[in-house]
């Protein structure tokens, strides 16, 4: 009994210490955390095979702590165990009690939540925002298998957490991939933060609904040591048997164990006072007596980790030009037309990249024949890195993230619409410093016929404040592209895979007229000036790039001689637009088929920081679209077409009176 | 066996009107609709109890159709009856057979997707962004057992749809709150767009998790008439009796029934050419000869609208006072500590409201006691319109838009990151034109210690994107507000449930300073002046207001005089900005503890549309924070201080220069 006496021992020993770092912080969650005690403990003393000095080995076992609140009962562990942590590996540093005690500070490298880039790296992912841990752990193990390596994730879900439906989303996909190197943990103890658990959330509710998606289940005593080391080893047995099914274990809690009576169960994210923490600990005391607890050396040892050849991440090769890629697909023939959609040469692109990138690796969500990433997928020797995620698009983001802590550079495309969906799990992504590929199809007004269900108008606002904001590296945290046409697409995906950070490519959907060739180059951060005039600088991006084009003519014959900027980037170059506005007498009109707050909203932004005389008309969605069958019959629905640039732009400039 | 006859007779009319209407639009997916003509037959024609001329009169049963793009099915029967189209009750006629080919034309009401708003009231609700009508459902179920009408909703969800965990979440809220009205019926046709469904989504897995979730369920041939109206019949008798399990349909279809020849199971989102409609319509005729189809008069008969009163909407009293509002809370004392958090004054406000309308209702998911919904609660004679969603936000958003649906005023609150959870199903309930009433707490970086996980800080730029759109009647298709103080949030919570449209309210975690009094009035577009200078106009918003407040006298020691605004709405009022800005030489500096795109960019766009010389700094989030013990660690981390933006105005104006 030996290891049963030690793991209460160590477990009471880490409550303490999640009750004295959260006391210090002046908060946290020290109930869920001891709730966790017990399965800490085996996991990270006994069961997991990772280094403490390097936690995130790509041969390591993984932690992905979804409940991310309950980090506490884990930084406790590395603090005894003197886990690396550090920003950055330069930095890297056994962690001691005394950093634990600076859990929250603004110069620890122990958040709020499991926060790695702040430099906690034996977390793999950020999280705290419910639901989506076990997506991420199923990234994990898509990467792991990929490289070969067996690998074994352990993710901590909690009830009321598993009340998310990614959760369910994520079991599903488990399912599909046959992820037996997943653990999943169900924590059940039975509060929430506001009130118990629905009955929904039960362990046998939780466990039926497991069964139900074909996964084989457990249910244990979250706090018997032994149990819970025997049903981690049937996980693993599970895990290395290819014909076994998805294990998984739902454990019965108690939210404070071993100081109920002190922080009650219904007590959430509330650190104990100092009178509350004496009392806790004499509780915890009590109990290590009443359950015969006992350190004993050497009773609890890690097995190591597997002496495997991690394969070497191979280089990138260099792309290929749009014609040869265009070629290698068979599809040259396209160029002979004049026009392409866009999203048709991402596909193009993404096929090439994926030859030219090994650890390229794409995902959508049952639109791959609308956003092209089938292209790749129809290449025999890509195929095994494409992950069909069907219609769950939660799932699929923060999946895509795994895919990057496991060292994978994912693209992940769905309609731009439908990655609104997955927006929070985007922003845990970019906590995470995940360098994500994001492909929205179908955006703006130009689907026109299937209506406002299905367009994406808000997403250049959303990416655009994301764009705002830096890196440590003072690089913008994620570009905003929006290829105007086949050629631009292209170069685009060329661009954004050897780009090390986030982009969000936009593609159209119709066939639009070639604006570039082969040639043109197209830095992120860049724009082409299509027409130079000196009346006025239009600009416009995506498919308005060609509406603007149509009206450069009608305004010639009315006497305006206007510049036409694609500025297919956010970020941009600052210094450039303004000296083309300046050219033109600082009139600038911006197009674009989105809601405001976009594009048009960051020239404003140029424009006022620079404090010179501009005037800005924006035109851009005004009102819910609805369904036309054509996208000249959208666009003038919404005043944008053509014609009412000229009209704008005529307006604007008081032509009349001149 | 009349009645089978006329099922199929009538079923294989309404594929061969989807095939004409899809086609002469030149897009639709006609496999998706035949597979639902059966089960949309026996509905409408036999089964909900609906007056064709108002169907959506308060009693009738409603019909969501989650998997939108099978509208055309749906279409065809309205066009075949006649039901009441034309967008606002006065344009109101019966709908016909050129209406239907009318599909997706920019002026007809027969949208894309399910969209009632642009004429076509049968539907409760836009549909199209998928797994999002069971939610829809579920609120009209609450709002009809409120009113305590016995209407049941019928729920017709795709099988490829079904891998959406927002489906799952709204199972669980059906059993949690069981709601027996609801009749979900799993369409399972075995294709998505891009492929088979995955063997987690067949029937018999559907069945299971289903029943693991404690729910009756009925797995049927979805083409058999008989099967249908007699399992429809069970499910009638499980709604009326309060003892009975919840009870859905599992049923077995074939995409493309009647012509998978012709277009396969394979074809999605594709009219039939020509060429290929003929082939289909004989196919059809074929089926229809082999199946004895013949409609006879008579069989197909609707049972009628239950003749119950339906109880009229009660007209909404004044709010009270925020201090009488307090002392009924027996929470008084606050105001003597000259500070309270705005998200506590949010609750205050919310209680009185539930008093002073009706039909008001409130939804939280596990956050009550952080957002203080908490307060509704607690009020005995409010606790009935109090929906605890569990952590599961994009259910709560879409059941608040079936609660609109059906009459009532959501209030719908947690964390405000925890809201983009939900924007896709947002951006949804404003297709339907839901006046929709979201409430984002502990937003910004104020929250500080729980880190980036848990802080709202793209939420102004998205918001602010639906807040430049406008409505029909040109109003602001939606209003963002930002509280600085518990005075203000009061006022704008008051504001916000007597504005007719959908509105954002950011409410604060920490106590801050009153900056107003009871008197104060805070109309939506507004904003106060704080301090009148004449050197620099410094623009904030939420808790920025204070740090900018602290900096005033420090400017002043450096002969700054600022003026001081507190720009709590967005959209708001361009021309007394602008003014603002000229009486301080158009010097403007903007401060949010948000990413960019947000308010500071609203008034760049204010500034450059109106054209004269001003320069306009922005002070926002621009990396991504972490957790700090106060908010102050945080804000300086940032350099977003009240001494950073004394910095920053020094430099701006260059006052050592002077």
């Amino acid at each position: 009994m030996a290891f049963v006496a030690s793991v209460h021992a160590k477990a009471i020993d880490l409550i303490k210490w999640s009750l004295d770092m959260t006391t210090a912080a002046g908060s946290g969650h020290p109930t869920s955390a001891a709730s966790l005690a017990h399965l800490v403990t085996v996991l990270m003393y006994t069961h997991m095979r990772y280094d403490p000095a390097c936690p995130d080995h790509p041969a390591a076992d993984r932690l992905v702590l979804s409940e991310g609140h309950a980090c506490p009962i884990v930084y406790a562990a590395a603090a005894d165990l003197g886990l690396a942590v550090g920003k950055g590996p330069e930095h890297r540093r056994p962690m001691t009690r005394d950093d634990a005690l600076r859990l929250r500070a603004i110069d620890s490298e122990i958040d709020g939540h499991p926060n790695p880039a702040e430099g906690f790296p034996f977390f793999p992912a950020a999280t705290g925002s419910l639901g989506q841990g076990l997506s991420i752990a199923n990234g994990l193990a898509l990467a792991a298998r990929l490289d070969g390596l067996d690998k074994r994730i352990f993710c901590l879900i909690g009830d009321g957490e598993s009340r998310e439906g990614q959760i369910w989303e994520a079991v599903d996909f488990l399912m599909d991939h046959h992820l037996t190197a997943v653990c999943p943990i169900f924590n059940c103890n039975a509060y929430g933060q506001s009130d118990a658990v629905s009955p929904q959330q039960t362990p046998d509710v939780t466990a039926a609904k497991l069964r139900a998606a074909g996964m084989a289940v457990r249910v244990i005593d979250g706090h018997n040591p032994r149990e819970i080391q025997r049903t981690l080893e049937v996980h693993a047995s599970h895990a290395y048997n290819p014909t076994a099914k998805p294990f998984a274990i739902v454990a019965q809690t108690v939210k404070g164990w071993g100081f109920p009576s002190v922080l009650g169960s219904n007590s959430h994210g509330k650190p104990a006072t100092e009178a509350e923490k004496v009392q806790a600990l004499e509780a915890l005391d009590a109990m290590a007596k009443h359950l015969g607890a006992a350190l004993t050396k050497g009773d609890l040892r890690r097995p190591p980790v597997p002496a495997v050849e991690v394969p070497r991440p191979q280089p990138a090769q260099e792309a290929p030009s749009f014609h040869e890629a265009l070629q290698r697909c068979g599809q040259e023939g396209v160029l002979d037309k004049g026009a392409m959609a866009p999203r048709r040469a991402y596909g193009v692109a993404l096929r090439a990249l994926g030859h030219a990138y090994p650890h390229l690796v794409a995902l959508d969500a049952d639109v791959r024949n609308s956003t092209y990433s089938e292209t790749f997928l129809h290449d025999e020797t890509l195929r095994e890195r494409f992950f069909e995620c069907r219609i769950a698009e939660q799932n699929m983001l923060s999946c895509a993230g795994g895919l990057a802590a496991g060292g994978k550079l994912p693209f992940v495309s769905t309609f731009g619409k439908f990655l609104v969906r997955a927006y929070d799990q985007l922003e845990m992504g970019l906590i995470s410093r995940f360098n994500l590929k994001l492909v929205g199809s179908h955006v703006g007004v130009s689907l026109a016929a299937d209506g406002p269900s299905q367009m994406a108008l808000s997403d250049v606002a959303f990416f655009r404040a994301l764009s705002t904001v830096r890196t440590h590296e003072g690089q913008p945290l994620l570009y905003l592209l929006q290829p105007a046409d086949a050629y631009a697409a292209y170069a685009l995906t060329v661009a954004m895979a050897a780009h090390e950070g986030p982009c969000y490519l936009r593609t159209l959907r119709p066939d639009v007229p070639f604006l570039y060739n082969g040639a043109t180059a197209f830095p992120l951060g860049g724009h082409h000036v299509l027409a130079e005039g000196h009346d006025l600088c239009i600009i416009a991006a995506g498919y308005m790039v060609h509406e603007a084009r149509k009206a450069l003519p009608v305004l010639k014959e009315q006497g305006i001689a206007a510049t036409l900027v694609d500025l297919y980037s956010l970020p941009f170059d600052d210094v450039a637009i303004l000296e083309l506005a300046q050219e033109n007498h600082g009139q600038v009109l911006t197009v674009e088929d989105n809601y405001g707050a976009g594009m048009g909203s960051a020239v404003a932004d140029a424009l006022a920081l620079h404090g010179g005389t501009y005037t800005l008309i924006q035109m851009y969605v005004r009102q819910i679209p609805k369904s036309g069958r054509t996208p000249d019959e959208v666009l003038r629905s919404l005043q944008l077409a053509a014609s009412d640039i000229v009209h704008t732009a005529v307006s604007m400039l008081d032509v009349a009176s001149r």
